[in-house]
């Protein structure tokens, strides 16, 4: 979607305008899946079937696999049914049920149609799990052996059917459908003695995942052991598919950014940028502008109550923007480390009273620095510099201990909310620097008031 | 470091008090590296040394690579020069390269005596590369095939030299050092014939990064292309060491964190946060506060400057937590998104003319509907209910008006500044809601009273 074609798109583009297939067989043929579904997007839609055909089988397949749902849909509806047949019985099982999942119904009903029995059963397997769990992004498509196997009839059984399994080289051991153990391919390559028996050189200390657990868990967990793949157990402890590394990786790349997203008070969308119109964006910006919008409403009732007291000290009006933005950038990074510290497993519920106690440290440290600096910028600056004789040192003294508890009440409520949403089962990430600074705005007037008043016309 | 044990650490702990020492090597001999390394970081570091010999010696290797610099140190200090020999010889060189990195001089000079020759001059071969570069995180470590060798030979090379290398999966096929193809285990298990060269069934489309290429490009290009590892070459073309999937997760962790940090005003610490302790986190949050802190002298600058014509309108000032709340929240949204979108590698500077116009339709649907609702809000909530009749319609319109434009100049400086920071050569991530946050706060209130002065004094 790149306004500037890349030299790829050129050439392809020039060969497809000369008719010159075998000269653009010979050129898609050098090219990953990945890339060729990049360009693919690029191209006039008519042309991209035409493109899909010159490619062999597989990589048709994967190369299908990684484009938007847009052009998923686009070139099904373009496909004859025999096309639509190769291709559907071609795709891994995790990525035929993500298509199942994406299409309108027409043609979620031609898939089915044309997916052979077996696949058919397994996309519906898949597709009984909530999105998001293990079970939803799984695939049925491993290597399972019995323990009694031998390492020749180990490594016999990977030649056999190893070609339609997404990963070979790690393969599960189990007796009547329970998972008992790992072998990897590496381990049965090294082996010593053909003869050995699974059994003996098999990883009896498995660990899996429940067909249930979130795939953020599950990620964390692959790439915390290092492992190619995760095995997917039901309830009953029967194994149902795996996790690869590589749908784990994007599970994390996608997680992050959702973070990210919340953070900054977006709802997450599932669309990249480019691909997300102006309409888009309002749709997940507003909701979260409109709420806290709407809720600084008490920090303008804040300083309306105190008018009269800032009608005959207008000077403290000019310190409100610099209180309020310390504030909020001090509990929004109080909160962010905590939120990030969160997702990555790092901390639970139970670390509550040694986090407020770390951020009650650093608060006293980042407010006094920040208090110190301001005292002297406010004298040496606002009042000798700009001459601005109203601000004294009182004045100056309430705006520094303003700050310096600002600080304090912002880091703590900073770390505290988010893992207060967390222990209750909500989505920390929400708790993040808008809705902490909305809060803190308000605190910090009353603080900031309340000393003024005592101080200043007390 | 949590402050509630495990009943696994309170099981280990028991059984040392005991001296139960077969027990407890059977105990650990169920355990996975990842875990061994959290269950060490909890006990009393004198008891670490006794634990470590009890693992099997290329447990002990992997558990060592996990923990952290501060705990490797400690157990370095207690080891023998024998201990230590086996340690360093058993690690993978990119391991043992970054333990050399993490290291005091004189515990280096200790692991590098300790080295055997081959690994000293690999690890200083690794760290020669700069920090995050391919070079500084790859492994020398790889099966490296002739294209002349057919698939019996080659597999038999595989099963006699994969042990000591971190993947065997995917093998890089040279000629003369340069790198001809790739080929996986999977390809040669799955050979028809034992006699086929490699160089007939090896992918000669190969992918690979520079020594000196980024490391969060690296994490990328491998988790886009689905690899399991990546090849590096020098830039004369030589392979020189693989990148491989598990690393690349770390870095894409590792990535994703530091731009969340940057983008929440902290500078990125390599540490957890249950290891920093409160002088850490003062000294990577207290840099920006300070100069946000003081950049917000303008924004008081400006209110100073209207001052008379506000102690005329003391309503105003009411409003002003509500105009650069929203501002700052709508220019992070947009700042945010873009950050992301660039560090996907999704946008780049061409791009700028699109987003601004994306970013600019969106700013007109925020602001309207902000607008809109927040006249509805002051004349119904402010005016009628709070009974607060120095607000008029004309004040109610100078609000929302500044409110749409704030929305829009928020949303296209969020999004022009990091995409300039990156084009310039800078980090994107810096140019987040904080920064932004400031430049909108002064600008809002330009024009707030801008437009307060021309309709309201004027």
């Amino acid at each position: 979607m790149a306004v500037h074609s890349t030299p790829m798109e050129k050439t392809i583009r020039a060969l497809l305008d000369e008719k010159k297939y075998q000269t653009l067989k010979d050129v898609l043929g050098t090219l990953e899946p990945a890339d060729l579904a990049a360009i693919f997007e690029e191209l006039d839609e008519e042309r991209t079937p035409l493109l899909f055909r010159l490619l062999p089988k597989e990589t048709a397949a994967e190369t299908f696999a990684e484009l938007t749902p847009e052009s998923q849909e686009l070139l099904i509806r373009g496909f004859s049914d025999r096309e639509l047949h190769e291709l559907v019985n071609e795709l891994y099982v995790d990525d035929a049920a993500d298509l199942v999942e994406e299409m309108p119904a027409n043609v979620v009903k031609r898939i089915l149609e044309q997916a052979d029995p077996e696949m058919r059963k397994e996309i519906n397997e898949i597709l009984r799990y909530p999105e998001n769990s293990a079970g939803s992004i799984m695939t049925t498509e491993y290597i399972s052996l019995r323990p009694t196997m031998t390492v020749e009839e180990a490594i016999r059984r990977i030649r056999r059917t190893g070609v339609d399994k997404e990963t070979i080289y790690t393969c599960y051991v189990t007796t009547e459908k329970k998972l008992v153990g790992t072998v990897s391919v590496k381990d049965l390559l090294l082996a010593e003695d053909d003869e050995t028996p699974v059994a003996q050189i098999m990883d009896e200390n498995v660990i899996s995942v429940n067909t249930l657990t979130d795939q953020e868990e599950v990620a964390q967990k692959l790439s915390r052991y290092n492992f190619l793949a995760l095995p997917v157990v039901d309830t009953d402890g029967r194994m149902v598919g795996i996790v690869t590394f590589d749908d784990a990786m994007d599970v994390m790349v996608e997680e992050a950014t959702e973070d990210i997203e919340k953070m900054a008070a977006i709802l997450p969308s599932e669309k990249t940028y480019l691909r997300s119109n102006a309409w888009d964006l309002f749709r997940h910006r507003i909701p979260w502008l409109m709420l806290l919008m709407v809720s600084a409403t008490f920090t303008g009732m804040i300083i309306t109550g105190f008018e009269s007291a800032l009608a005959a000290q207008v000077v403290l009006t000019a310190f409100i923007p610099m209180l309020m933005d310390t504030g909020g950038n001090s509990g929004s990074q109080a909160s962010v480390t905590i939120i990030r510290a969160l997702s990555l497993g790092e901390l639970d519920f139970a670390d509550l009273p040694r986090v407020i106690w770390k951020e009650g440290q650093t608060a006293l440290l980042c407010g006094g620095a920040l208090a110190v600096i301001c005292f002297g910028k406010i004298m040496l600056f606002d009042r000798l510099l700009l001459g601005n004789t109203d601000i004294g040192v009182l004045t100056a003294a309430v705006v520094c201990f303003t700050m310096a508890v600002t600080v304090l009440i912002a880091k703590v409520i900073g770390c505290t909310l988010p893992m207060c949403a967390k222990k209750l089962g909500f989505d920390p990430a929400v708790m993040a620097s808008p809705f902490i600074t909305t809060i803190v705005d308000a605190l910090s007037l009353l603080v900031y008031f309340g000393i003024a008043s005592a101080l200043l016309f007390g």
